[in-house]
């Protein structure tokens, strides 16, 4: 049986203190509940302090890098899946993940708010202003879910979770 | 030396009359200058249209498709990419493509509007409501164009093109 | 309707002068059909060569660059389709071919005559030694024709061609 | 740090007994190293034995998926890496695998050995008979390490991972 694998996506450089110190606890919470936590994987911004959080906190990082090597990968990534595709890659992040978080705003990021509600995934949005929710719940109606701070997000993704035990029991 | 190629996207099965017939006329358009027309290929909505304007026109059609065989695919394309990566493939639509054009709105649609702005390419927006434009220009900054019609997606992409003719000479 | 798009794959800075007579000759016979001819895009090797003969042959070239912008791009490209996928994107080219060619060896090039047969592909074999053709031949058995020379790889393309011809008819 | 991550390619529904039960060894002795096992993720062949044998000698397996969802995924896979890429996702494995060891012979398999030598990996192969390994020696030089059973190929993993060991210190 897999593992529960969430993916926590977020700008790199562009990051801000408040998306990097909510990046970080969420990594810990996710680890918290035994969780696997995937990110982009670079050594910046969100992707680097969900991982350092979910590696502190005792638990699994997976990071689905652009790179096809180990430069600007992040110290925190346990198991690096070197794609070598660039931005290509922002497709199987969503894929692999079966609830997807994003954390704060960027071009990269917001490909992958896109391409979460593409394969109609759950989508929690951390860090948008109010005009971004209502902006990408136009587009993604009922999988679009705002949360307010890190323990939020992980009570929806509960919520989540707990309806799909529902729907096979 | 490479053709000029003007990527236009759009939604698929969502798409709207007024989205399928600005797409049609754009393709016409592209074609009339000798340019080549790219799309995600498919036989629905703005990539169908703008392939069968363009090719109504003279012009060449490149297809990138999410399959990895014809099937969905316009008949409209004269050289279909077969990618096999689903939405993936979006990438390779805006890195191919000089200029990027969006026409209407969908979740596969911003995604590639969002990775255009991501590979620093010239955005050309048509039929967004100003909501979303407003949205997209503050991650897009001056990359963002924002077009009226068809004819005004044209003058916008002679003006991107002849100013890199002076950068050049 | 699409057109006829014929693959060529080989070795780019290893390939022999022989390769790089053959697939210079081979693009120009593919233009004289009035076919497409599609490489892997670079400046190189095979890949240069064949776009050349093609080109100046006046048929139309297509490049599938590893690359996500056009440097070390062949100028014989008319459309380069720009992936930033590396070899990953050896199987776009296999796909887009419908008739897949090699012409000398090397690791990318057997990457893609096994990707030709994973993806039941006529795939024809110019310049490689005896033990290497019964080799793959066991994989791909009646897939793979051994060609002894540029013309006698058009011939086996018209084979190929007329006999789905004849099955669509 | 990242873990050591090695990956062992193979058929799916044309894999030998022979292949099977070297592959389920395989996972088994990866396991016992405290590696993590990375297949190609379906529940077929060498992709479901190694991952069979790894798993219930306690290790972490990773599948790389060529699909977009869990169909046709090996129940053994405890982190399935959804990239919906098809075989483009085979060089997503040589790519992140640290080490390479192909057991088996088929289509895709030689694609991943051939991808594996491009990306200047060590590969280690097990049941190819002699022919195969002198043409795959020719590419991949001193790249290329035959074994002769299971423990051989850990004896060989051992080999090179210490001899990168002495590089850094």
């Amino acid at each position: 049986m897999g593992k529960v694998i969430i993916g926590v996506m977020g700008p790199g450089e562009a990051a801000t203190p408040e998306d990097i110190e909510n990046s970080y606890q969420m990594g810990k919470l996710i680890a918290s509940k035994g969780w696997v936590t995937l990110s982009g994987g670079r050594n910046q911004g969100v992707m680097e302090a969900v991982s350092r959080g979910a590696s502190q906190g005792g638990g699994l990082t997976i990071g689905i890098s652009p790179s096809s090597n180990d430069k600007n990968l992040s110290d925190f990534i346990d198991i690096p899946i070197l794609t070598g595709m660039g931005s290509a890659r922002n497709n199987i992040n969503v894929l692999t993940a079966q609830v997807v978080v994003v954390c704060g705003m960027g071009a990269g990021t917001l490909s992958e708010a896109a391409l979460a509600i593409k394969a109609k995934k759950n989508l929690i949005i951390l860090n948008w202003d109010e005009e971004s929710i209502l902006f990408i719940k136009k587009l993604g109606g009922s999988l679009i879910h705002k949360a307010e701070d890190p323990n939020s997000v992980l009570s929806i993704i509960e919520k989540i979770l707990s309806s799909w035990d529902l729907e096979i029991n």
